[in-house]
């Protein structure tokens, strides 16, 4: 193995470079503006976004002991390059359908949101790939990703800013596709071990996404962006509060366990994700944060023991119950929410539900197919 | 105690549940509008504010070094119930009173900014109370702080942003007041102890906080936002400085003693808090900041030996020198610039210091009062 | 050597004590305005540039074992003096050469960017100096080098805002001229050691300069801030994802080697700091990081082998790889921009080219010169 594994430490840096050359050409070729002209991104709004891919999700996956230290610098890496790479594959998809150009704030606001996939899967596959599988994994979902929204807004007519939403899922589902490909490490191994001081950075990174998260809801809105601050703050803050009361009743010596809470507390924000900027009222936030919190405690109480020893999935991160489940009852409140607004006129709503069930659908297949491919 | 105490573990939960299911109800009733309308305070304002509370105080009271874990888990608990009541006290007051109504973001921000006596208090009683007894705390200072505030503006004629500077005073000695209840710990109680690691998280919040202070004192500010911010930056700038000399100069090795600095570099933001729209030259900032720190060292160096004995105060984070005293100077300074500037005309004056006393007068002995009694 | 120790122990506080009350003298006298214009500078953008002086160079000079704690304490108590003597200076010789007053927030602005050539500095000279010595250099570094941006712009027309750029440069190679006159400690002394802690938190500060520098390139820039902001975050992208692959390509083992990252992930942001507002296509923002990054990680590596036991330069914090090379290339690239751009008009391209490379040496000789003498 030794001579197998300086070999493949030796590619990694000529894989990194020759990626990084296809993509300062391509960049020659499609960025041929300057990119700008006034944006509708705030400066501000984005800066929050990128301290949440950098810090947030940095220190978030940073809860295995093994990788404390590196994964902060692994993830800048991951990020920088899906960022580079989210952004081509955008230009591509605008200079192949004549679409409109955006400015350049946007282009890598869109792109750091896009990015968000990739960090989320990574989360998932943690501690069983190598730095090679990494790279290419980044690849194949940062293009993929942006096909299943063009094919979203294109043939589905969700409106950009919520088929961005659909990251969450994206990430967490490609994530479980690709690390159910890989064998399962032994349970006692040392690298799924925490750390105290791993726990703390852990948390920090929590509390890092929790700040932002309302930037990130709101930063693509195009308009009724304060209303998408309100209702994720509540959707958030309900969160928060049934993450600390279920994880308290779960336990048995009826102690704070820090995976619950740190899965849960973000899952009112993915969960309102969809419709924040549409809710009316903050009390419907409010109850999507207490549904949100409560499936993803009850959910990895539940998975942990019956669906993953059967369906073979290992979940470094518990990427499924921090993302995955929230994000499907987000599109599921989101039908809902329709249905409820739509209901007198109900061809016009069977339409608007078909549609997003199918996004939905599509997003999760996609993702799922993609990911066993790639693994 | 063990059936006691486990009966007890099996309260918290059920009770944070009770409260939230009464917030959502009171949130469908009392918030039917959207509150969408454009706001007058800035996103990014809203969320340095947002981080001062979650990160700046929940590291701040780190501390102590058997807290340091849950310390920051628990001040975000304690935070988002704090927000919700606080909002929903402030909403049923514009109901009963047929006040104008605000928009949601300004809301939320007037929200974050009171729970800061929230958390204030909580220094104060760190490690003597348990969760049920902190958050029946929360929610009576919640109540009581608005009614201080709703009393100091309608019949004192308070304005709005100034009677929210008083949350120091008022966070201070509430929690100064409920402290004095409950029996101090054995001084070499291990609760107390602090490690290199949580005097470095403590010293991180301490440079969150100030770094945001600046916004603090400004984010309500209707008008001179900028000579607020400017004013608070030189007050914090000196008081730092001060900081460093007294630590020095009142410890015997001629080391920079953690606690001094910790809460002395503060001081000067919250002494100008008052003041810190209506003062006109930078220097009249830097001597409050200078005043500020000065007040802070020697009274910690004073207080401890004489005072808190003889009232058996027990202070864990040092919250009466970091916000008390600071908030008392600041009240005082803000009185004797009205002096200067009014001093021609004597009946004005007479009526404006009467005012301004006597709200910082009301809001301390309400703060002292029910305080006692939550006790 | 005892009392020899505490003497000088007694005389810090004075000392810095007499600084502040001449400073608030002086401020006593120079702002009598009141400042409170409105301000080209955004709130937002200061408080990043802030953030970066505070958090991100105070962690990232954290790299030494023997100054976690107190190096971000002492990091606050000079940028704080820092910022008040450069608004001082400024004050004078807008007072002295009656030009036009800027804003208050402009001011701290301008003092704060000011204040990274005094930061940098310090982490050349990083385990040579005491307290005192450090504070007589942030005060000689104050005030020589708002002088070099005088005669910059003033005898060699340079922008205000690309003179402020040379404060990478200055500070530098100032740091460097101040600790080549100081005998190099030995090799194997405890105080050059680094922890796996403060590697984390060193990286930490690594982070936060990483995210914040678009701002700090941005924040002074009267026009094109959007494109100074896009260029400076390609720049760093590509800058991130060399240091990776250079660290893993120069080390025998091939693991990343933090000292590596550390530096060179932030001389793509240095680099393009002079063209940033100028740059049209990110791809020659994207070249430009890759050849910063490249300079460094090899600068690096030849540096420490050949020049510096013949210059006997001792370089603390890798100084002079991180800001003192990046800054040559960057001013470099911007005369080769320049020469592109007007190469149809040959006089004043002469012209223009000799007035940038006038204030890029006028810059590093004044640097190189005070420092001499200041050490």
């Amino acid at each position: 193995m030794s001579s197998n594994y300086r070999n493949f430490r030796n590619n990694v840096p000529w894989l990194i470079l020759f990626l990084e050359a296809v993509f300062i050409v391509l960049f020659y070729f499609l960025f041929s503006d300057d990119g700008a002209s006034i944006s509708s991104i705030s400066y501000p709004a984005f800066q929050d976004v990128n301290h949440m891919v950098i810090f947030g999700f940095g220190f978030f996956l940073m809860s295995l002991k093994r990788y404390g230290f590196s994964s902060t610098g692994f993830n800048l890496l991951i990020v920088v390059l899906g960022v580079q790479c989210s952004m081509l594959v955008e230009g591509l998809l605008v200079f192949l359908l004549q679409r409109e150009k955006e400015d350049g704030l946007k282009r890598i606001t869109k792109a750091v949101v896009s990015v968000t996939a990739v960090v989320i899967s990574t989360g998932a596959v943690l501690g069983k790939t190598n730095p090679v599988q990494f790279i290419l994994m980044t690849v194949v979902e940062i293009i993929v990703f942006p096909m299943s929204r063009w094919i979203n807004n294109t043939f589905l007519q969700v409106p950009d800013n919520i088929s961005m939403m659909h990251v969450h899922l994206f990430g967490a589902y490609f994530g479980l596709a690709v690390s159910s490909r890989f064998s399962e490490p032994s349970p006692k191994s040392e690298k799924n071990a925490s750390t105290p001081k791993s726990d703390l950075l852990s948390m920090l990174g929590t509390l890092f996404l929790w700040v932002f998260w309302p930037s990130f809801n709101s930063v693509l809105a195009v308009k009724d962006k304060s209303k998408a601050i309100y209702n994720t703050y509540f959707a958030l803050a309900v969160s928060a509060v049934t993450a600390f009361v279920l994880s308290v009743l779960t336990t048995k010596d009826g102690k704070f366990r820090m995976t619950h809470i740190h899965s849960a507390v973000l899952a009112g924000g993915v969960t309102v994700g969809y419709a924040a900027h549409s809710i009316k009222y903050p009390w419907i936030a409010m109850i999507l944060g207490l549904l949100a919190s409560a499936t993803t405690v009850l959910g990895s109480y539940c998975l942990q023991r019956c669906l993953n020893p059967a369906l073979k999935i290992h979940d470094s991160s518990g990427v499924h119950f921090t993302f995955g489940l929230p994000g499907v009852l987000g599109a599921l409140a989101q039908v809902i929410l329709l249905v409820i607004k739509n209901w007198t006129n109900l061809t016009r709503l069977g339409y608007l539900v078909m549609l997003h069930v199918g996004a939905f659908c599509l997003t999760i297949s996609v993702a799922l197919i993609t990911g066993f491919i790639t693994g």
